[in-house]
């Protein structure tokens, strides 16, 4: 009896009509493309070889016109939009703002997105086996990237998908300084470029949270020097205490405010170390959640990566400099209540770019969800991404659209 | 010869003139007082008996009247000013205030410092022997102390010392909320009250970092359950840690960049983990050094305090009605760069007190060194502390010091 219900179950779901909402993409498959040529890093080292994992929303147009990349933030990878099975309950990190009719809107735009390298959700990242030290885990031996060596290798990737130019590359947070760094290093190849919540270079406070957070890892003794998948653990400790402190930064104080006040737990103070305060109940959950699907040693590289980026570098110090090789059009947006990249980081961009004569549209959006609020379908920021990408003009000046 | 040498090197250094600045107190012994009755708690638990280190500097006048108690905050203790031996490097931890001729002038006031219960500079504390536990360390079974409890403590230090009402009650930071705790719960016990950097209640932000803070150190190995000494052991890597993420919330993110910007150890980027920003080295450093000379469960002791204060609990959850309680003046001061306790915060005070007509002077002082600007001899912040006390004034009024 058991048995048969469980199998009429399951035969329901299966023959059930998977709905998803209208603007929704609906059910996406990754795919992942192979790269079987070294790929000489900033670091002055090497890979011999690297896969990445993408995922694509929409159709490409007949002259790959419509195409959007979406560069991903720290925790990012490929995921970005629609759902990975029917009774997926979660959705890509940014379905908020891709789908049909949405601000990325798929019904113009070819968007796709992918992990990066060094990431732990599917491109070769320390947790893919070494083919210099016998197939195992790279582990710590995984070489440390930097936004540049990201942006090459999304090159590539363009390469392969036949995409010349990209009509916009996206991000926010670190994905917006991919962006940016792909407006320096490879002008032609862009024509919009959209980042959000950014900044041109971290700031020594941004530099030092980061450094919690490494420490954080680096001292777990299950860290085991990097090794920890070898010695079948992982530094659960470390990246609680890594993403309690960066969660903090994500968030504006007045949403903690608003979100958890001085609310306790069980209505009146324990005297103890449980949890009192609801806030602290939600951080560690927080941090619980990210520590069992998280690599540690991806972390690390995604906070050096944060560390490194400075596109001024190349250019005698000067962003001015870097910004002058630009030949896109920009969109800046920053949230007022961001302090991890407040407002006065996106405008160093912005005078960047008015300093050279650049086209570069800027919104510091009214939001109280901190850095978070990149995530968001806040009206204004949709409305302004939407407008500034322009897919209606698109569908009608592309010929093979039209043809639909 | 070596011995010969070391001799009457050992006495030149004996014999050789003391000299301390014309401003400072000079060299200080601490004093130990003894409380031998219980001590009920507001946890509900009770220490059977308990010790208050203590430091004076300055005389006391025949009428009682110049007596200033100094309040410390999260590391702080009963060394505020002057110094323990003829060779000390460091002197206390406010001696750019306090001192014959400076704002606290020891030549009018009788200043008192001391080190709260919970502490780790020789009240009783987590360090101290338990008598209830064959006199081992109590550890963690010392009690969550609040920061009524302290000023209760502070009461009965008053008492032993022959002062009735204290011309002023002095903090900063969590000092400062001791002091405005002081003019709610003994309102004819102080004539001055000055609340320094500090805020009415912790924020849900600010509970967020002690929590972090918490976790580090409860979650480090050697940590034992709070029963590291026990073990010959104690938490370095949480306190550390701890210490870290703290000090990042004292310092503005403006005084990070003047004092380290990106600046690189090394002068270029080094693709590992060892230090490659100059920020990231001082902050280990500090972690490091405060990890050696502070008590782990001092530590989570101080950080509960800080959560736990909210002087509205036993006023309807209303400031206004809690100081509608004083009878003092009021000093409260911030500073522009604060973002552990903004000045908005300090604001909050002020609101309660205009609103209860209650004498008070708010300075929102411009300074770059954020929360830790309370501890520097910044202009401003040193004269309106000066002309507030009047020590001047009292020197006229007072019949023993015109003795003098």
């Amino acid at each position: 009896m058991v048995s048969f219900l469980y199998y009429w179950f399951k035969d329901r779901r299966r023959i059930a009509p998977v709905s998803f909402a209208s603007d929704s993409v609906g059910l996406v498959t990754p795919q992942k493309f192979q790269f079987e040529h070294p790929l000489h890093l900033e670091c002055g080292r090497s890979l011999p070889r690297f896969e990445l994992m993408v995922e694509t929303y929409g159709t490409l147009n007949a002259d790959q016109s419509n195409a959007i990349l979406i560069c991903h933030a720290l925790s990012g990878h490929h995921h970005a939009a629609g759902y990975h099975h029917e009774d997926d309950k979660k959705s890509g990190w940014w379905d908020a703002c891709i789908g049909p009719g949405k601000a990325i809107d798929t019904n113009h735009f070819f968007v796709v997105a992918l992990n990066n390298i060094g990431g732990c959700n599917g491109s070769t990242g320390p947790t893919s086996p070494n083919p210099e030290n016998e197939n195992r885990p790279y582990g710590p031996d995984f070489p440390l990237v930097t936004v540049r060596d990201w942006v090459k290798t999304q090159t590539m990737l363009s390469d392969r998908l036949g995409i010349d130019v990209w009509y916009a590359v996206i991000g926010g947070s670190l994905g917006g300084m991919q962006a940016l760094q792909w407006s320096v290093d490879y002008p032609d190849r862009l024509k919009n470029c959209v980042i959000i919540a950014s900044a041109p270079k971290l700031s020594a406070q941004n530099i030092a949270f980061n450094e919690v957070a490494r420490q954080s890892i680096l001292s777990d003794p299950d860290f085991y020097h990097g090794r920890y998948l070898e010695n079948d653990s992982y530094p659960k400790r470390g990246l609680i205490l890594a993403r309690m402190v960066g969660h903090i930064t994500y968030l504006s104080e007045e949403a903690m405010k608003q979100k958890f006040g001085r609310d306790l737990k069980s209505g009146k103070f324990m005297y103890g170390f449980d949890v009192e305060f609801q806030v602290e109940s939600y951080l560690r959950y927080q941090g619980e959640q990210f520590s069992r699907n998280f690599d540690a040693n991806t972390y690390l590289i995604m906070t050096k990566a944060l560390d490194y980026f400075d596109p001024s570098r190349e250019y005698e110090q000067s962003l001015t400099k870097a910004m002058a090789q630009t030949q896109c059009r920009f969109l800046v947006i920053s949230f007022t209540t961001d302090w991890r990249f407040a407002p006065g980081r996106s405008q160093e961009i912005v005078d960047a770019l008015i300093t050279n004569h650049k086209p570069v549209t800027y919104l510091d959006i009214d939001a109280e969800q901190g850095h978070d609020s990149f995530l968001f379908p806040i009206p204004l920021y949709v409305k302004t991404l939407r407008a500034f990408l322009g897919g209606e003009a698109l569908l009608k000046s592309t010929p093979h659209v039209e043809a639909i």
